[in-house]
């Protein structure tokens, strides 16, 4: 909790929300007949409404980007290193729209809200959502606030993917598109972790078939496990050394099954608080969204196809200690802009921090960052 | 199953074992009063007793390591590739001893027989062991066995850290040391890994505090998730996307939560298929002596220091794609080995089928291993 806001913070923000009526159409094949998105918005929407940016969240994310909901908050938005006055994207500058995605558990309809034809927790039933399906709902959200062109689409991670698609599904809607430690698809090892986390949480007997709701209970254990095999996948070998090391919590080897090393202490940690904010359907949704999603293969499995109708000009960033979505999986997205004669500026950030690195405040990176914004014209 | 046993294959082969009366006392400070532990052997001893090998096994393997128990056998020992007349291991020349480490459950005394104090399972009371431990309890395997001095140390992985423990705690009972795909301690993120699957089994509601077996049941979720996730480690990316790449089973997408991409069928099978063949509380013990083993420890962190006072020459070998037990780790020890002015040969063998590949036919791996072995004079 800070004393005083920093003069680089967007200071105290509160979540506004929209109720759609419109039915929407699924990739699943299903219909949402109505739906409520949640979403922030930090700095202010210029005359033309041309410096508006979309920020795409990833996995376990929300719309809670930047700023403080009180100042007896902690923390935080999860991207307040990018996003504020004189930041990256710099709330001087720019309109800034934060959505919680649809399927999340934070106040956008997902599994965890009502379901008004059971007047039950939407639980299981809530339909699998793709990239595109978001896409497609935040472009509506778009529509609402009266932004036909966004200045710039942006994300990390799942968020990227988020960008990526937005580039090829709407082309004309967005000037520049950046896309931060992303992938075009996941790789078979990629698929297989989020495997392991699904079935963590399937297998966990308090999972009731998604209906733990209704039993008063949550798969805390199986969500713990999911979330801390997650956190190895977010940091580098090299982060963890540097962090841990093989560290003892108590400077001795105890022979027993409670923590000794620090790594093991802070996993556990980490699984054990994220069972406190998420919600576990909502994890499951995120991690087959992100299996999903492959834009080339509706273009026989070509990329540069995929990407042959973009209009917006981009900025990719990698890191170079990203294990799970490597700097080699990033340039599989710049070759293929370049295949099609795109604008694209890449940027390999030497980072010891891992797939992480783009939520954390590296000069290197905030400066490239920073810069390729600045550049915006809006 | 083989209609008839190739030339190369040890033929049909059967366990012995062998009573320990004497106590062990263990890194833990525990003593085991008695033990048993079964072997098998392949080869003959010669008159000097100078022709014997001892294989240590890994993680989730055991005595069974070469030639099958009957015709109807599905698959030989877990080391068929290395083991046999002419094979790398040759036994023609060679006497072959293959051990279950203590705390395995392939027969040698751990927590699923029958603890002769309480006429019950040794279950969660059977000690956590150490390599050192285990090397111990082989010592005194090779004194029944009348063998003063071995011909050779070999070992992948796991085993390949109790050959190096061997040449450090019995310099003078072995003159060759083979350590393959190994390290000299784990990482955090080696650590990390072993926590997820630990946490696993702690946390299924069926390992009843390790006394499953008096439940008639086996935390066999927990075992499954950690063996998924073992997997995951065992094989590189690249040979995760040979093997697999994002095959989907059904041919398309189902938008469901069943087997949908062939690397989670893959897993599931391997996960299921272990429950029924190993033991979650020798699980435990297994990763938890991966994770105490640091010989360097009791050398104020010097690995040289370690090293010093071995007699026994060297063949490490890593493997370009594994990431579990990377090149770097295997060149720690190979770096060590040289600073002491050590006698060492390294092969650092190009293979794309990561941590796994010391179990499978690399021509370049069993040429060199095979090379090495010839030069050992019995």
């Amino acid at each position: 909790m800070p004393d005083i806001l920093p003069p680089d913070c967007v200071g105290l923000v509160k979540p506004q929300s929209h109720k759609f009526t419109t039915p929407l159409a699924l990739d699943c094949g299903s219909t949402l007949p109505n739906y409520e998105m949640v979403y922030e918005t930090y700095g202010t929407l210029n005359k033309n409404h041309s410096n508006a940016v979309l920020i795409c969240h990833a996995l376990s994310s929300d719309h809670h980007a930047a700023g403080y909901y009180s100042m007896q908050d902690k923390k935080p938005g999860w991207w307040e290193t990018c996003i504020g006055p004189g930041k990256p994207i710099d709330t001087n500058r720019f309109f800034v729209v934060s959505p919680n995605n649809l399927g999340g558990c934070k106040g956008s309809t997902g599994p965890n809200t009502i379901n008004p034809e059971t007047s039950k927790p939407y639980g299981p039933d809530f339909p699998i959502v793709t990239v595109r399906d978001w896409v497609k709902s935040q472009a509506r959200l778009g529509d609402v606030l009266g932004i036909s062109q966004w200045a710039a689409l942006v994300g990390g991670s799942l968020g990227g993917m988020q960008a990526l698609q937005w580039a090829i599904d709407y082309p004309k809607h967005l000037r520049y598109c950046v896309v931060i430690a992303a992938a075009p698809k996941l790789t078979a090892q990629n698929i297989a972790f989020n495997e392991v986390a699904r079935q963590a949480i399937l297998s966990d007997p308090e999972f009731h078939a998604g209906h733990y709701y209704q039993h008063d209970t949550l798969p805390h254990r199986g969500l713990m496990l999911a979330r801390m095999l997650g956190h190895i996948t977010y940091l580098s070998e090299a982060a963890m050394r540097k962090k841990f090391g093989r560290e003892l919590r108590e400077g001795k080897i105890n022979f027993g099954f409670d923590v000794e090393f620090q790594v093991e202490s802070y996993l556990r940690h980490q699984g054990t608080s994220f069972v406190d904010r998420f919600d576990a359907n909502t994890y499951l949704l995120m991690t087959k969204a992100l299996d999903y999603f492959d834009p080339a293969s509706d273009y026989n499995n070509n990329l540069s196809a995929a990407l042959a109708s973009v209009l917006a000009k981009f900025l990719v960033i990698s890191f170079t200690s990203d294990w799970r979505f490597s700097p080699a999986r990033s340039r599989e997205i710049v070759k293929a802009l370049l295949d099609k004669k795109k604008q694209v500026t890449y940027a390999e950030i030497k980072a010891h921090e891992g797939h992480d690195a783009f939520l954390m405040p590296i000069p290197k990176f905030l400066q490239t960052f920073r810069a390729y914004m600045q550049q915006i014209e809006i």
